[in-house]
C-alpha cells in the first residue's frame, strides 16, 4: 500500500523543537514498528511570513490538502504582533488551514496525569482523574462570519464589526461528531452556548435537541449556558464527559479546562473533518499551548503535548490504536519516572530539557 | 433635600428573599443614621410575566429611569425557559433596563473573603487575600447588536445570526470608567479581547491604547487575549487589578472569576451609566448570582451578595461611603464570627437561615 503521508508545519516559537521529537518517534515506527511515513515539511504562521511575506503559501497549503494528515506545533510570536492586516497575521495561516480543510471538529481533551495532580491550581480532590473532551465548533461562527471590519462612520468615529453566524448542518455536524464520542466514552454530552441572550446560541440548541431526539436518546444530554459552564468546570469539573459548543466559547472554555488540568504543556488536540467516501477525514493535530516565544529555541519546551497530538493523528487518521497507546504509555512511564520539563518541574523531580525529556520516552518505546 | 429615590425590583426565585434584608438595612439608616429613602418596588423578569406578560413594563422602565438608583435581586427560573420569543423571556427584561438606563458599565468585583478561603475549589495560597475588579462592557457587543435573527434558507435549514459590534466611543468611556478605577486601586488594567481573530477586537484593542497614551498614561495597561486571560485568571489571579472586557467576555470572564473566589454568594456587582450634568449616574446594583429557583422561599438564600449591592449603592449613587463601610465590615465581622448561609457553609460554623444572616448583620450595624 501506498505510504502514510503526513505534513509537518512546525511554525514558530517552541514549535520546531516539538516537532523535532515527533520525528523521533516517526523513524522509532520505521524501525521497529514497521511503518513508514512520508513526511514532506512546510512553513506557517510567522515563519511563512518571514519567508515567503504571507503566513501560509498556496503550495502549502495544497500539500496540507494532499496528505492524509497535518502535525502543526505551533504558530504566533510578538515579532508578527502588530500589522493590522488580518491575512498578514500568523494566526490568520492557521485558521486558513481549519477552513479550508473543513476541519470542523475540534477535540480538545482535558486530562489531569496523576502525576501530575498537584501542578494545579486546583485542589487536588477536584480535578485528580479528570477526563473531559471539548469538542470545540471549528469553521464557523464568530471566526469567519460576514460582514465583518472596521469602518469609518464619520466625527472621527469608527465603528467594528464581526458576525456569529451558525446554520443548521453546520451544529448537527459537529454535535453528530460530540454525540458519537461520547457514547464511546461515559455516554454524557453537554451543549453550552448562550441561548437566553444570542438567537443563533437558540438555534443551537435547538438544533443539538433534535439530533439528539433522532439519534442519540441513549447519551444523556444537558444544556447549559456558557457563562455557568464555566463557573461549572470550576465547581465540579468531573460532572462532565463531553462538552460540546461553539467556536468563540470553545476557544475560551477549553482554555480554561487545560489550565485547570495544571497540565498545559500535556495537552493535544485534533482537528478532523467529515468523512470521505471511504471514511478517512481531513485531519490536523497540534499541541493546546501555544508558541511561547519567551522560551523558544532553548530546549526547555515540553514536547508531550505535541508527542500526544502524534497519538491521536495514529488513532484517528491512521487506525494504528496499538502505537497510539504504545506512545501514550511511554508518556505516562517517563512522566511517572520523575521526569519533568521546567513547566511541570515539582520539588523532588528530575529536571531535564526538550531533548532528553524525547530521549526518555524513545527509550521508553 | 428631596429624599433619596430607590426602586427595588426584587425579581424571582430567590430574589425577594434577599432583597428583604435589604429593606432592613434602609429601616436602620433611617432610624439611626437619619437617612431616608422613597422606596418603590416593582417587577421584573418572571415575576413581571406572570402578572403583566411582560419581562418589564413600560410604567416600570419607567419608575427606573426617574429614580436615583435601582436594586434588584434576580431574574429567571425553569417556568419561564421555553419560550423561543425572546422578548417573553425573565433575561429581556433585565436586558431592557440595562440598555434603557444606558448602563454600559458592570462593575463586578472578585474578591476572597479571609473567612471563606477554603470554600474555593482553588487552593488557598493562589487566591487568599484576591481582590480583582472586572468591568464588563453592558450595553453593546453581540448582545444588542443588529442584525439578529433565525431565517429559513430553504431544503429545511434554518440560520441563527447575531452581530458582534462596537464603536469607538462605545470603547472609550468603558475603558475610561474602568482607567478611572484603577487609578483608585492598585493602578494596573488588562484589557481583554481576540483582536488576534475579529476586528471588533482589534478596534477596542487600538481604542483602549489611545485612550491610554492620551489621558491615562499613568496606570499600567496590558492587552491579553481572552482565551489567555481565561487560563490566567487561573494560573496567577493575583497578576490582576482591573480588568476590562465587552459584553460578551466579561459575561464568562467573570462568572468564572467570581466562582473561582469560591464566594459566589457574597459577590455584588453595580452597573453605571454616563454621568449627567450634576455627575450623577443612573444605577442598577444586583448580585452577582442568579435567581437559584431549586432553593426559593426557603429561606436558605445567602443574602451577602445583595447586602454588598447595596453598599455599593450607597458608595457610588449617594456618596454615602461611611455607611456603605459600615455595612460591608458588618458583614464581614458575621462571617468571621462563624455565621454561615448554606452555600458557604464549612465544618465548625454555625449554619444560619437567610433571616438569621440578616439579623446578625443588624445587630452588628
Ligand atoms: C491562535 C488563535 C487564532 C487560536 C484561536 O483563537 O482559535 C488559538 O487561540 C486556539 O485556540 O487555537
Ligand atoms: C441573565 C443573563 C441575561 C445575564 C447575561 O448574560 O448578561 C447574566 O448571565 C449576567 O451575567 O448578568
Amino acid at each position: 500500500p501506498a505510504n502514510k503521508k503526513l505534513l509537518f508545519l512546525p511554525g514558530d516559537g517552541i514549535g520546531p523543537e516539538v516537532m523535532r521529537q515527533v520525528r523521533r518517534v516517526i523513524d522509532w515506527l520505521d524501525r521497529k514498528r514497521n511503518v513508514t511515513f512520508d513526511v514532506t515539511e512546510g512553513l506557517v504562521g510567522g515563519a511563512a511570513i518571514d519567508a515567503y511575506g504571507v503566513p501560509l503559501k498556496d503550495e502549502t497549503l495544497a500539500d496540507a490538502l494532499a496528505v492524509d494528515a497535518v502535525m502543526l506545533g505551533a504558530v504566533g510570536g510578538p515579532k508578527w504582533d502588530n500589522p493590522t492586516d488580518y491575512t498578514k497575521r500568523p494566526e490568520a495561516g492557521l485558521l486558513m488551514l481549519r477552513k479550508e480543510l473543513n476541519l470542523f471538529a475540534n477535540l480538545r481533551p482535558a486530562v489531569v496525569f496523576d502525576a501530575l495532580v498537584d501542578a494545579s491550581t486546583l485542589k487536588a480532590d477536584v480535578i485528580r482523574g479528570l477526563d473531559i473532551l471539548i469538542v470545540r465548533e471549528l469553521t464557523g461562527g464568530v471566526y469567519f462570519g460576514e460582514p465583518r471590519g472596521i469602518t469609518d462612520i464619520g466625527n472621527g468615529e469608527r465603528r467594528g464589526v464581526n458576525t456569529q453566524v451558525y446554520t443548521t448542518s453546520e451544529i448537527r455536524r459537529v454535535a453528530r461528531v460530540a454525540f458519537e464520542l461520547a457514547r464511546k466514552r461515559g455516554n454524557k454530552l453537554h451543549s453550552m452556548e448562550k441561548a437566553n441572550v444570542m438567537e443563533s446560541g437558540l438555534l443551537w440548541r435547538q438544533e443539538v435537541t433534535k439530533l439528539h431526539q433522532e439519534e442519540f436518546s441513549d447519551v444523556t444530554l444537558e444544556h447549559m449556558y456558557a457563562d455557568n459552564g464555566a463557573m461549572q468546570l470550576l465547581k465540579n469539573p468531573k460532572q462532565f464527559d463531553v462538552i460540546v459548543t461553539d467556536n468563540l466559547f470553545g476557544d475560551i472554555l477549553s482554555d480554561e479546562a487545560a489550565m485547570m488540568t495544571g497540565s498545559l504543556g500535556m495537552l493535544p488536540s485534533a482537528s478532523l473533518g467529515a468523512p470521505d467516501a471511504n471514511g478517512q477525514r481531513k485531519a490536523l493535530y497540534e499541541p493546546v499551548h501555544g508558541s511561547a516565544p519567551d522560551i523558544a529555541g532553548r530546549d526547555l519546551a515540553n514536547p508531550c503535548a505535541t508527542l500526544l497530538s502524534f497519538a491521536m493523528c495514529l488513532r484517528y487518521s491512521f487506525n494504528m490504536d496499538e502505537e497510539a497507546k504504545m506512545l501514550e504509555k511511554a508518556v505516562q512511564n517517563v512522566l511517572s519516572g520523575g521526569m519533568r520539563t521546567a513547566d511541570i518541574m515539582a520539588p523532588g523531580m528530575a529536571r531535564c530539557s526538550t531533548t532528553v525529556m524525547g530521549d526518555s520516552i524513545l527509550r521508553e518505546l
